[in-house]
């Protein structure tokens, strides 16, 4: 599937408003988790790795978040029934995700488009994109704790392809590196910018 | 150091208040990083291979946020300058929560101390305890980023003590979870309650 026919993805267009984190904070938030060119070297690698193996991710994704009442809850109905049309419309941009976090350059239009699946997690824009009606927000605690299945989980599937030990060992370093600058991005919106 | 020769350090006191996260809530954070009783065994070995390395992985940390002028000034005074005093009484807590992470049970006054911790980033504490002046917060941005260096640089020393590849792997795991659940845990007096 092309990009531009993935609904609600707006990466790059004018729909999407300024990061409020700056260019240069993004540099030293990318100093403090040690990730440099080499890192970004590593993630196009894992690009290639992972490229036709995206649906098996997020088979296994959808699996674990499904198996998982506390989780499948923010994207069930108001009667807490799990909504698949909301889940198929997520899916979709999820896969995007995998794909642009090993290929995009993490530039003004990067930082941008983070900050807005932040507000995609926040009041200000679930549900909204995919005009459900779901839980108001995807709580906090779990962004965080999340990071680990995301990390954890991509290893055997960036083990695939026959790459050396080493090289897997870098590609999953430089994605636990910017699952983090990710995450820590998409939370701007829960935090007070005092705080922040 | 005995654990009541360390100032400030006042876990399982009544001094802590009372964690607003409950068990069951931590129950499952605990299953969304897939925290199980393995974890804690393995946690275990760690606390017994780090054991007398504690102030050479500080050594290391403590480096790292020195050589970087945007980590080591909400450990200023307020004319900027590195408060010596400060990052020394800091110093003694730190090294006793390696061995908290890896050896105490984690319960309702180990809740309640995560708590108390992230008291100490935030406004709320920050200062109080060791009675200096130095930025009234620890910003938000970097408690998320600084698990990588926290997480990366503990593997050589797990690997230190001649065990195989896999045990060094589980408990470099282990490690990983409890850090994500703890900062999941520091970072809440950061959020609005019904956004956390």
């Amino acid at each position: 599937m092309g990009e531009k026919e993935i609904p609600g993805y707006t990466y790059g267009t004018q729909a999407v408003a300024k990061s409020p984190v700056s260019l240069e904070d993004f540099d030293l938030l990318k100093k403090t988790v040690l990730f440099t060119e080499e890192d970004e070297k590593y993630l196009r690698l894992a690009g290639e790795v992972l490229g036709d193996q995206v649906e098996e991710v997020l088979d296994l994704w959808y699996g674990f978040v499904g198996s998982h009442p506390h989780l499948v809850r923010y994207f069930s109905d108001l009667q807490g029934e799990p909504d698949s049309s909301y889940l198929a419309a997520v899916r979709k941009r999820f896969a995007q995700w995998i794909l642009d976090t090993c290929n995009r350059t993490y530039d003004q239009d990067w930082l941008n488009y983070q900050h807005e699946i932040g507000l995609r997690h926040y009041h200000t824009k679930k549900n909204k994109t995919d005009n459900v009606q779901s839980v108001p927000i995807i709580s906090y605690r779990y962004l965080i704790t999340f990071i680990y299945p995301i990390t954890a989980t991509i290893k055997p599937f960036l083990e695939k392809k026959g790459h050396s030990a080493e090289e897997v060992e870098k590609m999953h370093q430089a994605w636990f590196k910017s699952l983090l600058l990710q995450v820590t991005l998409w939370t701007n919106p829960y935090l007070r910018q005092e705080d922040y």
